[in-house]
Parts: C-alpha cells; structure tokens; sequence
C-alpha cells in the first residue's frame, strides 16, 4: 500500500515530468516550476521527510499525522495549510474522511485520511485546463477544494431524500417506532455533515480575501464559487435540521391524536358492549317477585330494548365521530 | 420555443431599435446606448454566444447554465452577476424558478430559468418612465429585481390565508389529522420561500451601498425600495414560522386535553354502569339463603337502590366536569 | 371628513399662525421659521400638492400613498421619512396604525394612518414648551415619536395582565380548552407587537447619531429617551414571548398529570367494582354441586369477603395515592 | 421618612465632613473636595433641589423620579448617570428595586428606591480604603455597583438550590402539579433576574473602555471586575434556563411513563378479572343442557381452570414487566 | 501539606536550579532568567508573599484567594493574568477545578485548585524540549494551556459514550424512567463542561493576537493549536447538546407511540372478552319464556357462536396491528 500516491512537477499548467519523491529538491530548484505530490494515509517517517523537503511547520505536520482536526485554513509564514472533512456515502452511513493540504509558493501537498475519492480525478481535470493550471499552487488548492465540496451535493440530496420517506411515513400508514428513530438518524447524520461542512463557510471567506502571491487575484472568483457552493449545503442542512425537528413534532402529535382515537373508540364500544351487560345481570337476579319474568313476552321486550339502546349508541357514537 | 425573448437598444430612456441577435456589437458601439436582452432557458450555445457578445466571466455562465444557484451578487471587474429565485403559486403549491441578470455599464442580459412570469411587462413599465430609464441598465437591474420582489407578497398572503384557516381547524371542531400536516407542509414552504427571500436582504442592502457607475447614486433609493419590501416580507415569514411552532405546540396541548376529556368521559361512565352490574351480580348468586330475595319488594327497592347511586354518580361527574 | 387636521407655522417656539394650506410656499419664505402641517389619511391628490409644496421624494410619497410600511428611517438629501406603527388597545384586540413624517429643515408633515390618537395632543404639548420647540422640527419628531411609544406602554401592560390570568388559569381549576387558545392569541398579539416596536431600536439608535441640521445636538438626549422606552418594551415583550411558550409547555405537562391521575382514579375504581362482579358471577353459576352455596350463612361470608377485599383495595388505592 | 440619607465632603480619600444639605454649593467650591449625597426615594422638589445644585440633566431627573427605568449608562457633557436593579430576596420571592447614581468630576448622588439594602454600608467600605476613595466619584461608583451587584449572588444560589430541590422532585416520587408550577415560577424568577443584570454586561463594558476623567485609568481594572461577576451571573442563568427548560420537558417524558405504567397495570388486571368473569357468565346460563353443570366435579374443575389461567396471565404479564 | 509544589528557575530553557522559595527575588535579578512557582490551594498569607515578591495586581490575588471565578484572561500592566478550570472524571462525575496563571515577563506563577492532575508532568514535559521552552515564560503558559485542555478530550468522549449508551436504550428495550434521568444528567454535565471550555474560545483567541513581549511572535502558532483544540471540543458539546435535546424528543415520541400500542392492546382484549360476557349474560337471565333455553343444542349453538365472534375480532385486531 504505497502512500505517495503521485508526484509531478508542473510548469506552465503543463505536467513536466513524474518525479520520484527523492528528486523533488531538484524539481524545486527549476524556476516557473512547482510539485503537486499526493498522499494517502503516510506514516510518520514519509511526512517527516516531506517536512523536510518543503520546510513545513511542526505543529501542521503533527496535525496532518494525527488527522482528528476540524477543517481549518492555517497560515504558516508564506506557506498556508488547509484541513478539510470529505464525505460519502458507504453503505447507507455517512463516512467521514479528511484531506490536508499544504499550499506554498512552489508546491502543493495533499494528505488523505480515510476516504476512498482518488485525488487522481481532480489532477486528470486540472491538466486538461492548462491555461487554469497556470495559476499556479492556489489553483490546484481550488481544485481540490472543489471536488471535496462537490461530492458534498450526493450526499445532502440522499438526506433530502431520506426525510422525503420519513415524512411519508408520518403522514402515511407505515409504523411508528422506525420513523422516530429514522428522524433521529437523520438529525444526527445532519449534525456530523454541518461539522464538516460549516467551517468551510468561514475558510473560503478567507480564501477569496486571501492577501497572499499563492492565491493569484484572478484565482479569487473560483474561491467565490467554492464559497457559493458551502454555503448553499449549509442552508440546506440548516433547512433540513428545522424541518427533522418539525417532523418530530408532526409525529409526536399524531401519535397523540390517534392515541385518542384509538381511547374514543375503546370508550364507545365498552359503553355499547356494557349497557346490555348490565340490564342482562339484573334480570339474571334471582328475586322471587320480578314482574317481567313472568311476562309472556318479556324477553324480547328486553332484548328489544336493549338492541335498540346499543343502535341508538352506536348511531350517537357514528355521528360525533368516535366510532 | 425561442430563447431570445426580446433585444432591443435603448437611448435616452427610449427604445431605439429592436435589434436582432446578430448585430448586438455593432449597437454597443453607439455612444449613449445600452442593450437590454431577454433570454428564456437558453441553450448552451446561445449564452456561450452572449458570453462572447459582453465578455461575461466564465463561472457566471456556468452559474447560468446550471441554474441552481442560491440567490447571490457577484462583482466581475465592471460588470456585476445578480441570481434571483422567483415564486409563483401553481396548483396551491409554491414553484421556484430562477433568474440570473447580467449587468455591465452598456447592458442588461436577463435568462430566466422555470418561470411563467415574462419580463416583458418589465419592459413595458419602464418604457413607460424614460426620465427613470434614462439613469441606465442599473434602473434595469431595479426593475427586474422589484417585479420579482414585488411578486412574493401575493405568495406570502397566501401562506398567511393558510395559517389562518389551520388556527380556526384548531380551536375549532375540524378533524385533527389534516391539521397536523397542513402546519407542517406551511413550514415546508415558508422554508422554501424564506431561502428564496432572505439572501435577498444583504444583496439589496449592498446594491444600495455600491461603488460602481452601474449603479447611479441617484437609483440607490430605489434599491433600498426593494430592500424595504424583503425586509418585511423576511419578518412577515419569521413571524408566521413562529407562529406555525406554537400551533403545533397548541395542537398538542389540545389533543392532550380532548384526550382527557374523553377518559374521563369513559371513566365516568364506565363507573355508573358498573355498579349495577357488579349489585345484579351478587343478586344473581345462587345461595340457598339470600334473605332479600324472598322480600316481598326486594327486586324494587334493589333497582331503586341501583338507580340512585346510579343518578347520585351521574350528578356527581356532571358536576366535577367529568361528564 | 377633512384631512387636512392642521396647518400652523412657528417661529421661536411659538405658533405664529395658522395658515391655509395654499399659503404654506408664503410662509417658508419667511425666514427663521417652520411649518407643521398634520394630514389624516389623505387622498393621493393632496398628498401630491404636499409633495410639491415641500419638494418631498417619489419613493416616499408613494410608501405615504400605500401605507403598509414598516417602521423606517430614510434619508432623501437633506429631508427624513419615518415611518410608524401606531398600536391601540380596540375591544380587547390590539389595532395597528401608521404614521408617516417627513421632517424638513423648515417642516415637518404628520400623515395618519388608521388610528383614532390625534396627534393635536402633541402639538398643544409641544406649544407648551417653547424653549424645547425651539429647537425645531426635530424636536418635533421627537415629540411625535414618544407620543407613540409612549402609547405602547397600556398596550404592553394589558398584555402582562392576559399572561397574569392565564397563569392562574393554567395553575388553577378553569377549564383547558380556552387556555390554550388564550396563549396561542398572546403569542400572535405580542409578535405583532414586536413588528410594530422592534425596528425602532435601530431608527432610534440612528436619530441617536444622525449628523444632519434636522436633528441638532442637544436634541440627541431626547431621542436617547425613546431609545430607552423602546428597549425596555422590546425586552418585555421578549420575556413576555418566553413565558408564553413554557407557560404552553407547562399546560401540557400539567394535562398529562391530570391525565394520569384520571387513569388511575379509573384503574382503581375499575379493579374494585371487578372483583366483587367476578365473584358474584362465580356464585352465579348453575353447577349442581358448589358446596358453598348450600352453608347456612355461605351469603354472608361470601358477601363479607368481598367487601373485606374491595376495603382493602380502597386502602391501597388510597395510600398510594391513585384515589 | 428623612430622605436624604446621608451627605458629605470627601478630600483625599476621607470624609471632611456631613455637611448639611443645603451648604452643598459652597463645599463644591473648595478645590480637591467632592461630594457624596445619598438620596432614599426622594420626592420631586427635593430631587429639583439636588438638580439646581449639580446642573444634571432634565431627562436624567425625569427618570430617577419615575424609576422604572431598564439599567442603562447615559452620558449628559461630563457627568454620567447610571440606572441599576437591585434584587433581594423577600418571603421567597424576587424582590426588584432601582438604584439612580448621578457622577459628575466633584460629585456622586445615589438615589435609592424600593429596597431594604442601604448604602451606608457601602460608604463606610470605602472610608476603610482611603487610598482607594482618593481615586475619587468614579471608585464610589465602582464600589456602590459592586455592592449592587453582590448581591445578586445569594439571589443566583437560592435559584440553583430551588432547581436542585426540583430536581429530585422530579426524578423522585413527590407530588407532580407543584412540580411543573415550580418550574414555571423559576423560569420566571429566572427572567426578571435577567432583565436586571444583562444589560450590566454592556454597561460594565462600556466604563471599562470610558474616556472621561471621572473614571481614572487605574480604575478600570475594578469595573473589570464588576464585569467579571456580572458575566458570570448572566451565564448561571442562562444554564439555569436551559435547565429548566430540559427539566420540563424531561418532566413531560416522566408523566407519559407513569402513564403506561398505570394503563398496563389497568390492562393487565383488567384481563386477568374480566376472563373468569367470562367463564362465570357462561356457566351462569340457563340452557336446560349444559352437560358440565351435572357433572360431579364440574364446578373444581371450572375454578382450577380459571385460576390456572389467572396465575398463567399474572406471571406473563410480571415478566413482561406490566406488573 | 505543603502548597509551594515546585520552585525552579530557568535560563536557556534548561532549569538551573531548585530554589528555595525565599531567594526568588535573587533569581530574578540574574539576567535571561525566568522563575516558575507552582502553588497548590495557597493560604492567604503565601499567596501574598507571592503577590510582594512578584508585585501582582490587587485584584488577580484576590481572585486567586477566592477561587470562582470563570476562565478569563486579564492585563495588568506587563503582566497577565489567566483563569483555566480544569475538569477530571471522578466517580462517573465531572469534577471541575480551577487553576490561576500569573505570566510575567520574568516569572510564571500557577495556582492549582481543587484538582488531582498535578502540574509536574507539564514541567517535565517542557524541559525535554529545550528549545521551546527558551521561548519563556509565555511558551510555559501554552504548555500549561495545552496539559488543561487536553484533558477535556477524554471527558468530551465520556460524556459521547454516554450519548451512544442512552440512545441504545431508547431504541432498545431498556427501562425507561432511567433513560429520561440519564439524558437531563448528560445535560447537565454538558452545560457545566460548556461554561469551562466556551470562555476559552475567546481566550485563545485573544492571545493568538496579543501584542506583547510575554507572548513572542513563534509562541502564536501554538496558542493557535490550542485554539482549534477548544473550538473542536465547542463543538463537540453543542453537537451533544442538540442531539440530547432531540433525543428527549424521540423518547417522548416513542413512549406515547408505546402508550398507544398498550391502549390498542388494551381495548382489543376488552371487547373479546366483553363481548361473551354479554352473551352470557343474556342467557343467564330467569324470564321463564327464552326459547333459546329449551333448545336441544342451545348451549352449544351459542358457545359457538360466541367462539366465532371472537375468533373474528382476534383475527381482524390482528390484522389491523392491535395485537
């Protein structure tokens, strides 16, 4: 499991060469060049060797190995280091990765952590724009900026979608009880992709008034579109969580009103059941002198009477809705 | 079905001339004059042809090619990108659609995107105020942007009708189930409605503060005419999403004490008619020697005995408020 | 039903006269001197005479025309137009009006709006403290605006009063049902309120610093005042919107407690009558041979061991405090 | 009732000497020297009186006679006035008053209204630290706040006990109305308190950054601390707040337990009555041919039947926890 | 119980000596020397000899002495003053200490309070890096910063395990009343850690752009890495937070869907055996003419049809999810 994953110099937006890591300090020596060298999951020796090469600072380097950081725009004397949280979709769960980027004058570095996206994708994408690649080390900082942001999208539209099929839930026939832990799972998955995505509002901010050579003037209008797209997700979310929570309360309510449907109909089919029960008891009673046992037609004067009592409930009970 | 809805140059605050597509370059050489195109759901083809015609920033092309942006304003040098998101009511739901406008010192390009409502009475209107038309493709700007405006208050009423027939289902006698979901789909939409509207507020309030000859300084109190109207229209959504929570919450309460009610009710009863059954039970016992069933009047002073305990309960809960 | 109320010029402090409507252009000329003119609900035909008399902006006039506003400051040149919500306890509801000012350096003209506060109360106040009238028209507007905040205290007050009765409704014995309605109405009352007094602490705070001849300096500490008296009411109206929704909170728990303390009276009255049915039902039956019911006082023991147990059930109950 | 408390001359930080009232004029006059008056709800023409004296601010008197102002700090020129609420704790309510001090370079005047807690205390603190009263007017008005705001502490902990004592209420078996009506008032002893302390954050935070000579530079650090406490007040209550919210809503989750505690407990005796109740009435009917009633030991076989039965529902319905 | 822990001075970043506590005043006059005293719970008297020796700000040792204070970061002239809390778990609780650091430009003095995490592992810590701590005294406060805010995290992840825990159980099968207990506790103990930790943000922050010589320009990057550290912990505890407010909703919303399903329960039982006690009642009345009575196969007839009726309705209670 090789960790450089790749490693190129680039010069006028053109790929110069694939350069075996070891070069790179001749690489950098060539004026109008810089190296986009990739990683994926390094050990400590690489990184400190990358650390090295390029003179990055302790305190990035260590949080690049232990890659529990939220995202984060650092800057470290000319350089600029960048954390970002990827995210998939891996198996109906929401898998969280995480990318750094160092950023300086004459080179880019980028560390995934725990994710399956290739960055292979975004260097194909970038050499086919030469005139883009141009611009230099802040371009490609762009670039992947973009993709992780764009791989974002998949995922707010299957939440979308998820609360679609909750809220059909509610308002429809299927059971209970998976429909609140559903709202549950969703507000949580919610709040672990706010995590990752709401920081970015403030980074990019950053980015698109960056006073730096790294980020060119004429790159700042990419950053605006990157910005464009967080802060889009973000309402979404934030609309999302509001909705999660009105689905709650929806369901709580309709639990409630069907709890007293279900007690309505209970009470007037113990009334219609309990009315005949009793007056069956008192002509069960075995007193020596009840008239109407000994009247010719007193049982179906009473069963009549009864029946009628019970049609006339359940007629009231129909009517008023309890029924 | 044409994309180019209309193109004409104008001078002065009057129209000098509908131009075909073709000669647009030759109208923007005219000193004095501006261009104002419509576009309806264009093809790739086409705006990338305007693009070449104005010079327009490639991300907004994209931006309106894609068309699901969230409202926004964008400087590019002189010209500025402006994306709105229209509302319409179809079918008793509310239909979002987009525009984008694009905004140089010489034109106006205005591509709408989903929508039903023309421009053309935009462009009626003004013509009908050339001393106003006159202040140039800022004026235009305003135009399209207060008719957009101008159209969520119809939607904002509707949403407010709404509430209003949920509160009178609620403290009313109307089944409990719709309600529920109607207050939740009104939330829905104030949802959508409120992305829609509230980006406006910060554009409008930086419109009004720009340093730009797009925008005169003398149509700066227009602007803040439009921003006037989002404000309220943003604080009328805040209100009714207010209210729709503390419905719900009052729904519930409601249910809760129907719920009560009708246990007490069940309780109520339940109990009158228990206790005659359970004294018909003992005197329906088959024991030799039960001296009150060889009492002469035992079988009417036990009914007599029943039916006043039975009235005494009745009065009671009718009292206590049971019944 | 004129809407001209009053037409006055002043100079010094003092009324110098009233003067016709057509006369007002005469008396602007007149130097060191300015003109109060209060319209009530105008036709679009003398509002645009008073635009013409005192050069008022279009956009102003139309928002005076129209008249659904909310509450603004805006500047056009050396001129001010604020708009006001007037608030009215009418038959136990609470009725929005609007005032308009246009505030001048040599006039100020009072438009209202739907509201039965005559504004003639302000004038005669002001006249009785010329030295403060002296200061000019924005003396004036000051005195226009705490005669309407000051308005708002009975209203506020009166709410405070509703939340009073209600929370011994809640805590009390009175019947549910209109409580929670009653909540559900503050809610409404105080959020229209709030549209009415909350945009004020912004329009205070900017007359607070506004650097124009209008509002002279020692002017300040009085729009510092209504600045205070706005602030205060916003607050309580926030308490006041926090109390609603725990009071709301408070009501369903307490439905819930009644609720189950109904179960439970049931319960346990359900268990008692049910045991003595079932054993009656017992002793009911037709078997030829159950001993018990040929013993001599097998009725009495029977009977006395039913009673012994429904005691004891009673004892329970009631020690564990279901009944 | 003599409302002038207290009233004399201080010169490098120790009292000179009481002065009377009206021999204030010529005690300001001496160089070095300023003046202390306390004032205990003082009628009008007393407050008059101390407003010719110092020149104070006709607003500022204005709301020191009405007292019922929101905690404010207002600049009038060179002196400044300071509204304060102070709490104490009476019979176990909240009991709010109001504090007016009034600062000028020679001068402080406090004005005291409905509260027990006199300032002599406070006078005689700063008269032990001469070094620190040298600072002059501004270290009184540091000293009486911090007295004010002190005193909000045992207020603050009486809360938190109230809470705690809810608490085990709650989640113990004590009685559940008064439950919810203590949270309720707690909530709104809560906001009161609230209203009286929050706006001290900014006013302490404005007297720390004051350019004015009443408030030296080496006094800031103390208001820094005033606003340490009144920061950490603000904060224990909005916890308390929360608390009380969750402690509701956690109440609300309780009582729904209870309740299907108490339904399963009726259920499940009410299945295990009403089944021999059943089996009763079906041997309790007269068929002339039941075959069971003949036999010998029909009626044993009958009751071990149904108690069997009874004994199998109670041990399913004890495992299964609804008993 | 001695509380001077440790009193060492340093030069280079290497210790030089272990001094008595008495001869720091000559430490300190040996040029390129730093002082670090570390105090546990002081008596009065050796907190002011520390206050003498070091000429601390009045204030801060009081401070000091009463040990409430919340995190905060003050300057007293060249020196600052630092509140942390420290939090450990102790028994399944969150115990909450707090430590003070005073910050010379030559000295470092730390007070521990009501903590069992001793501050000799931070030193030894600092002397293996030799060239960090030559930074000084500021480099030492970040270390001490550092070791405090480190042990948030495993409190932080504690308290998740919690959460993970009480979400099993209420999707699970657990009692209830103690899950409703759990999730107020988790509360609880999140609002405390919050008032420890969310005071940080903006401590960190403001050292991040101190602008003073105890804090060298190198030392920032790390106050920056302490920074992201307490803002991922912030965040952490909203996350919890909302999610243990939502998770009191799903309980609720479970709970009452259990109620419902006992009721259904309920109610389906009642009528099956309800309805045969009805039957039997009937035909265990005395009228002398029930034709029924005298039928061959009467009783069988009958049982079979009551058998059939409930059958039925098990069948359709089944069928409809009540049973």
């Amino acid at each position: 499991m090789s960790t450089v994953v790749n490693c190129a110099s680039y010069a006028e937006g053109c790929r110069v060469a694939n350069i075996p890591f070891e070069e790179i300090s001749e690489a950098l020596e060539v004026p109008g060049q810089f190296v986009w060298v990739g990683l994926h999951e390094p050990d400590e020796a690489l990184l400190r060797q990358v650390q090295k090469e390029f003179g990055l600072h302790d305190l990035a380097v260590e949080d690049a190995l232990s890659a529990h950081q939220r995202p984060k725009l650092e800057e470290y004397g000319q350089a600029i280091f960048v954390v970002l949280r990827t995210a998939e979709q891996q198996e109906g769960k929401i898998a969280i990765g995480e990318t750094h980027i160092f950023v300086g004058p004459r080179y880019v570095v980028s560390v995934r952590h725990g994710s399956t996206l290739s960055y292979a994708e975004v260097r194909k994408r970038c050499e086919t724009t030469p005139h883009l690649l141009r611009k230099g080390p802040g371009f490609v900082l762009y670039a992947l900026m973009d993709f992780v942001v764009d791989h974002y999208f998949p995922i707010v539209d299957a939440l979308e979608d998820r609360l679609d099929t909750i809220e059909e839930e509610i308002f429809g026939e299927k059971p209970d009880r998976d429909t609140v832990e559903g709202l549950y799972d969703l507000k949580r998955d919610l709040l672990t992709l706010k995590r990752a995505v709401s920081p970015l509002v403030d980074i990019c901010n950053r980015l698109m008034r960056f006073d730096s050579p790294i980020i060119p003037d004429d790159t700042r209008p990419y950053f605006r579109d990157v910005y464009d797209h967080v802060v889009r997700i973000n309402e979404t979310i934030d609309t999302l969580r509001e909705l999660v929570t009105s689905a709650l309360e929806a369901k709580l309510s309709l639990v409630s009103v069907a709890q007293s449907e279900i007690t309505k109909k209970l009470a007037a089919w113990a009334a219609i059941l309990a009315f005949p029960t009793m007056i069956a008891g008192i002509y069960g009673m075995n007193f020596e002198n009840i008239p109407e046992l000994h009247w010719q037609h007193g049982y179906l004067v009473v069963m009549a009477g009864m029946f009628s009592v019970c049609g006339f409930l359940y007629w009231r009970f129909k009517r008023s809705g309890w029924l």
